[in-house]
């Protein structure tokens, strides 16, 4: 690993481009003063704001394109028209080309998964790629995924899953074996749960180096913390974070209004300030930012299109955790012992074929 | 329709049984009064229950049985020692010998549903069921659905829920064509979404009676009211229930744990306490207690196991309004014109077949 952690950022992407990645780098790198910057985007638009950011400038090198991909662009348009020239798809080539350890993009999910699949493509015995992120439990946070890279999962993309879950609980929370749950529902003897059952069996009868096997949780469980790693496959694993984030976005409105109703009420808002400052904190979205993309030849982070510098520098945080602790040898090793044990061996006397 | 709605309730369902649900079928009473109930189970708890609550006790009758569906019962356990003789059994068989107009239990869900099936049997045209429940908005409630009852579904079962959704808005919302939306995933381009997209289709180019399709939804746009009803698979559908309520609770210890930090912060929630109570209103689970079992030849409602008598009251209101205003004509009316627009034509000059 390089001295510093080399961090590619997509300057031009999310809903505010460079106005908030820029401040948002140098937030990030006052938390972490050995990484440094290369900002992909229109030098016109950065540089201004880049002027302004004494330390950040002496870290970061800037490389102008004037293409960007656009929020709404779908995947195959993205590939089509920003290949080899947007900002996007040159943050995700420094990893290629090695000049940076981790990209990260506040841009279109779809476009951005679409270009590093295309140009990073996947770890050996990986299939498909994943979306983790971090979900704020009682104990701490848990690791869920995935969050929407594809619908669907067999047995085995699940234990895949649990492998680079469980190495980004290693890299994050620094447990040696950190939890492993899948998520089910309640309801016994429902038929279609069988990839579920199926993962679950390998995962018990086949235990891997680094996981610590649970069993099944409900989604009610990954607030309560009882797994470090939750896993299930992309549709039911983006539901849950969306209705989590509109159930957390509800009830702060809803107290919000509540709190504006009478005079007495906001005499005890005022009062009970730093509490709600706790609770704010607690369950502040922008703490969580950052959807790892596992399974790749590279880290690549997406960090909410629309959030400010402080969300995006906790999207940079975890790029720089991720490589600083060494995530692609950590999902690596178990990898390896995970393929071993499920290779068939030759068969006996076998010609060859 | 008799000029009394007619309640059967399983008495020993539920983690508390007849504690909670004598005491919630006279909170029920007092709001309906024209209700009567049958209440099944052990007399011996039950009676004491009765004989403090006067106007009940005029209301309701007793049909005594020793035989109670347990919690942890899997579905086929509970067909094989509970048919014909548990409390739960005979709440369903009361709808079945046209004794009672809906029945309301607390037991476990998979037994409820099984029993339910198997004694009830599908409506004309439905192939499976599907359990749906009420969910705060920010404008009302909306009601989601499938729950959990199966697992996946191809898009004549989305439709049909579609069609069961919208009757049960009807009953409830008293709105003559509720909108229905899809719940779907924000990625573009990603495969394993066909039936999601084929039940979109149908819905948007063969439009039914009392359904206003508004498109996909996704799982933060429930709780904003995008949707009067909102349809989903089993899974995913439990899947974002479950995140929901996981997510409201700890919301709310969050802020308990936050308020009682220091005496200020309690001063503060003192004042502030007719906020608060409005808030806890606006989420008391309790008001959204009552999973309506759809697509059956009868109204069957779960209660939540672990609920109080004004949650368990809450679900025999749902109950109520499901037989007063005709859930199930209202969903033929629609199934009707759904059936007669689906099933081909004969081909020309076809032979008998």
């Amino acid at each position: 690993m390089p001295q510093k952690v080399r961090i590619a950022l997509d300057a031009m992407g999310g809903d505010h481009g460079p106005s908030v990645v820029v401040p948002g780098a140098a937030l990030a790198l006052s938390r972490h003063p050995d990484s440094e910057f290369i900002l992909y985007g229109d030098r016109v638009q950065i540089e201004p704001l880049l002027a302004v950011q004494a330390r950040l400038s002496r870290a970061a090198r800037l490389v102008h394109t004037d293409v960007a991909v656009r929020m709404d662009d779908k995947p195959s348009q993205a590939l089509r028209n920003g290949r080899w020239k947007s900002s996007m798809w040159l943050a995700i080539d420094a990893i290629k080309k090695g000049e940076a350890d981790v990209a990260i993009s506040a841009g279109n999910t779809g476009a951005l998964m679409a270009m590093a699949k295309f140009n990073l493509r996947m770890l050996p015995g990986i299939e498909r790629p994943a979306i983790a992120a971090l979900w704020p439990t009682y104990k701490g946070e848990a690791i869920v995924l995935d969050l929407g890279a594809s619908i669907g999962a067999d047995a085995e993309h699940l234990v895949d899953m649990a492998v680079m879950g469980s190495a980004m609980a290693r890299v994050l929370f620094g447990r040696d074996r950190p939890t492993v749950g899948l998520l089910n529902i309640g309801v016994e003897e429902v038929k279609g749960l069988e990839p579920v059952r199926e993962a679950g069996r390998i995962l018990r009868e086949d235990p891997l180096p680094h996981i610590e096997y649970v069993g099944f949780v409900e989604a009610d469980d990954i607030g309560k913390g009882t797994a470090d790693v939750v896993v299930t496959e992309g549709f039911s694993g983006n539901i849950a974070l969306k209705s989590a984030e509109g159930t957390a976005r509800q009830f702060a409105d809803y107290l919000r209004n509540a709190i504006s109703q009478s005079v007495w009420s906001k005499l005890g808002y005022l009062l009970a300030k730093p509490a709600f400052r706790l609770l704010r904190e607690k369950m502040d979205p922008r703490r969580y930012n950052g959807g790892v993309f596992l399974g790749l030849n590279g880290v690549v982070i997406k960090s909410h299109g629309g959030t400010d510098p402080e969300g995006f520098a906790a999207a940079i945080d975890i790029g720089y955790e991720m490589v600083r602790n060494e995530l692609l040898a950590k999902i690596g090793e178990t990898m390896h012992r995970h393929a071993n044990a499920t290779v068939p061996a030759p068969a006996i006397g076998g010609a060859a074929s």
